[in-house]
């Protein structure tokens, strides 16, 4: 037996949050499509992250991108954010994109581009400083595309010496997530391409090095609830990227591929006591081909959803079946839960939160996007400027 | 035995077709790194292309991309490539980078977009006309990225409708080489995803279609040399566009990531017949990191090499040790060739047709490199234009 | 608006075919676990499935594997399935577990081996004219262990030839099922790897000659669907073996891995017309550690819930979507469909054809499971004698 | 500049281990295939593995898996090991064939179970007490097959308490090395899935505890050799199960599915000083078509061609490209020393072992295999018991 009132209130304080880059154009090497009405700035993303976290309730936060966000004061920043209701969250450093970057960052051979890209690290935290943000997530584009290209033992080390230099860092109350990725940019080797070097780096670094889980970054059949379980384990659980992909990192809307995965996720979090602040949930995602705000808003619910979904299993019926050996059984119980439609319930979650049942519907009603295409002429539209 | 002066022949009359894109800057979604002295134009391109040729005896044509390559005059442009001892090659064309495409070209829900995408097909055989060449090389970016976006089957039909007018438009002695891809820039469905695909449309259409074989195209562990011998065997290999891998369409150069894949893929081409002018052998690369002229005399050394363990295959005493179902020697057989070192072989080679047995190393004593870093300043380099 | 009245007659007269080995032991090839209760003859299959059938209403046939089924009068079997409710359906042919196949079977380089596969397939089809089945289903585990091992392309010819023989002795109304396989037993080379394959062979034979797509024997990342859709736009799919996986052939209960690919296959069978005689609909499964009959009862279930979520899909609204080009409201209409509860809707059907609304609950009520336990001790359990 | 006489001098210690297993039958879940004269007792295994020796110079060791090796007196195996040449090596667990291991063994949710599979793995180290074995080599084949059968942290739990019993028990100088393995028998998630799964138990257990990599055990398309450089420089790298697979845990001869692959492994093992006897290189493989003994000395070659190819790379030149940011020069230092023959090197090192220059030919001439086929008639062909 689930205890609703405990569901329900559990759906209540979740907290997703949005990346400030979702809002921007998108795409592929192929081509970036734009998209009429997008942010020419951060404060033009905020003001769009606000209104997912209007109509959804539950994604009261934007992590920030440098230096697709950089402004001059990030103080004020924050606080044209919380005028609008939401808050700064997360600071992601981007060092990919610099000429210097094209063999690395802080695996790069020339210890001159390690230094600088340190020093954009270091440049996060000081953001940090003044957003008041808790997370530094670092994700690397390091790695080679040839057999020889490199040192790959070399390069690990390099790359322990410049994360100790941030972990060092770090204030009270600061935190630093580390990303892993199968692979993409790099094309042979990738300098953090699984959870276990990410874990390996954050044990030698401190309990303040977390690591983070993209759900796109991954190998093939890769049993990503397994290293959400083991991570949570080890208390290195830092994070989620959230998204989709039937294929490579394809950033497509979480739960758009593989809802069943989602929710085995979300019950891997729910299970071992990650649906806390402790663990971030961000989203990380592409809307190269569909309408921004509304495929955040969607994929919002769709976290949503898969949370109601693993909050409303029989974890005592499961425990007993499990302990009775008892593989369909134990089986069904998780998927009575999965089974189950919860847009019932989170609609009715919603109305108790004083939010509209059907975030879309409110949304489109609202003229926003409308809105938005009128009055963003102009400028430069934000986006990835690769 | 084999017939040394027979494989000497064999490698001389080898032909391998370089891109025109490949002499630009090209990157990932992250990042596209420049490099000093790219081509700005058409002409360039085909400069760059022409020193290849020069220094390895094997690469006589340069396949365009329109629009990349697009200019006023397509005669005048072949007689500048003859003028430099190359020629032009396939006609690629490219109905992925339009605002119009965001929903697919000729696989489009809307007509018009269809009737815009078969005007820009049809321009290139006009091209092809004015160029001589014989192949337009067929990719098309279309498929969608969320179940349910389209009707699967219904674009089908519109791609079938498509090709059929295309067809009808080529003159005699001309082809559609029509190439599949697992994925990318599509991330649900894409509209030619595999070699079946590909193969039912040509054939429906007629011995002008054929299939084309990117050897970066497809689901992991696919087996590629197996498609070769089957295309082979039905008589609708059209040709190859080659590159190599380790995770999705890496683009790095052919021969790199899997030189054993890549002599089976060869020796199934020399077994099935294909090695002849039926067949083009393509080179479909991007640099993105390393210096662009020299990588790509260096993958069409790495084709040659392949090419030339795959003629030296002891082909008596293979069929002998299969007809006995001897396992481990008709194996062996195969991996002695393999495990030749042909470079002394192609030096020679390359001594016989009149080049320095050494391409790269002649190619930097050249000095190409440096004149055009220094001439080829200002204006607007090449690349994708994503 | 979906037709409730249409969607629930066609879930009553949906029938899904159980296969006769599902119901016996198998197992990996580190451990068979031997199940107590597990029939021993062909006759104890078909009283199990006759279990099946009586609890789901929509089980009526059994696919038979010889040589696993043989038996002395095929139509004394056929009787004796009738006289418990249920019908002999495929026939499976095994030509992988007799010595002389260590190197394959209509492939082999030994035409003596060949001769001998083929006697075997031609038995399977008088094994049809005695049981009056429509389907012989044919898998092949020929291929390769090793490159060179054997010729691809003269396997091709001796498959050609095998398959040609074999149809020409297939009766009116009667069929060939060819199904391709990724990999597995062979490890480098598998003869009809893909559908492309299966279907190019298909095309050649004639109309009697179709593929059948087992839903665990692709490469990573493929989509099932697309090929589902464009067998049945090429007329071609003649069948389903369901199952599921999350790496290789796993075999795990239809639905179990992934049940929202099973949805959208079947969508696609639904848009595509393929609710119908014309296509099979079989299970093929291996019950390596749960309870075989509860699975097997499961796996129908899992295939009549995702049958009736893609009946449920608003087709018209779903058009109306995909012509405007409205990525995530045609997403939308799809999803809707899949995240509805069709139990209830399957409880009704199930009343409404006079069975227990739970089949599951019903079966362990009915104490089969006790009685199989207690009578069917001693003599050999059927299994996969591997 | 390589020095030939160090190369040499390398090659000459090279020892790589063979597994008793693949002297006997095996194959997969369709068929295990039997071959004449394979031997009926661990004695014959020895015997066989004792040729392997001779004829290689480089294989001094043998593994035994237990129970299917096991003896009364294991002193006295030892001795008859060393009577012919070889010496016991590493001994390998087996808790996956008993019946009560259906749900796992140390992670089974009965603790009656977990108690049984220690006993077992005890027994081992007693083992190693009596033939002076260094390595216990701990594959679990535990998992689940369906999500919510078992909870996965609680199987961490166990797995974590299990091991360190074991690990309590080991003596001075002994090792537990642990194996991870993707997927199989396992189909939904495996206890051991990667090397971080690994890695984490062994540190938490102490220096004794070291992880060993079986080249067949990754997901599609992952880095290796990445892998390998990690552990060595934790110092976490036990040794190696080698074996080649196109697709799964096809347990083909190492070398044999991506000869480049194995090379760039065992660049990084010389490269991080792992070509000692702290890393074991063993040989995990299954012979299940093709002759075993000739197999199994093909397979050693592979390893000691990977081997003098990665110890002939140019490392001051290589380091001097890397370090120049040169991508091209960098990948060609590494590839001239792939592209190398290196068989007439071995041919000569063999030589001056006082071994035959060609061990295969060797064999054959010994009339060994004629031998046993003749002498090993009647009793119990060794395999897995599966």
């Amino acid at each position: 037996m689930t205890d609703l009132a405990a569901v329900k209130a559990a759906l209540k304080t979740q907290a997703v949050e949005t990346p400030s880059w979702a809002y921007g154009n998108s795409g592929t090497r192929f081509k970036v499509f734009a998209q009429a009405g997008v942010p020419r700035t951060a404060q033009e993303k905020l003001q769009d992250a606000a209104k997912v976290h209007e109509f959804t309730g539950v994604a009261p936060t934007v992590a920030l991108h440098i230096p697709w966000d950089r402004v001059d004061d990030y103080t004020a920043l924050a606080k044209y954010a919380e005028e609008r209701g939401v808050r700064l969250g997360a600071v992601n450093s981007n060092t990919f994109q610099d000429d210097d970057y094209r063999l690395g960052s802080i695996c790069h051979p020339d210890a001159a581009v390690r230094r600088k890209a340190l020093g954009h690290l270091l440049e996060c935290v000081d953001i940090m400083d003044a957003t008041g943000s808790r997370d530094l997530k670092l994700w690397f584009a390091d790695g080679t595309n040839y057999p020889g290209q490199d040192d790959i033992r070399a390069r690990q080390d390099r790359l322990a010496e410049g994360l100790a230099e941030v972990y060092a860092r770090l204030g009270d109350g600061q935190r630093m997530l580390l990303e892993y990725k199968f692979f993409e940019p790099a094309f042979y080797t990738t300098d953090v391409p699984d959870w276990g070097t990410a874990y390996a780096h954050c044990l030698k670094l401190g309990p303040k090095a977390q690591v983070v889980v993209d759900t796109g970054h991954h190998a093939p059949g890769t049993n990503i609830e397994f290293i959400v379980a083991t991570l949570l384990r080890e208390e290195r659980l830092g994070g989620f990227d959230f998204n989709s992909r039937f294929y490579a990192d394809d950033d497509l809307m979480v739960g758009a591929a593989d809802p069943f995965q989602l929710f085995r996720i979300m019950y891997e979090v729910v299970r071992g006591g990650g649906l806390s602040a402790r663990v971030a949930f961000m989203l990380d995602q592409c809307h190269n081909i569909e309408a921004k705000i509304p495929a955040i808003i969607r994929s919002v619910m769709n976290v949503q959803e898969a949370t109601a979904k693993a909050l409303l299993v029989d974890r005592s019926a499961l425990a007993a079946a499990q302990a009775a050996g008892d593989v369909l059984d134990a089986n069904a119980v998780l998927m009575d839960a999965y089974n189950t439609d919860v847009r019932p319930l989170l609609r009715q979650v919603r109305e108790e939160m004083g939010r509209d049942p059907d975030p879309l519907a409110a949304y489109r009603r609202s003229g926003w996007a409308e809105k938005v295409v009128a009055e963003r002429v102009g400028g430069r539209q934000a986006g990835w400027d690769a």
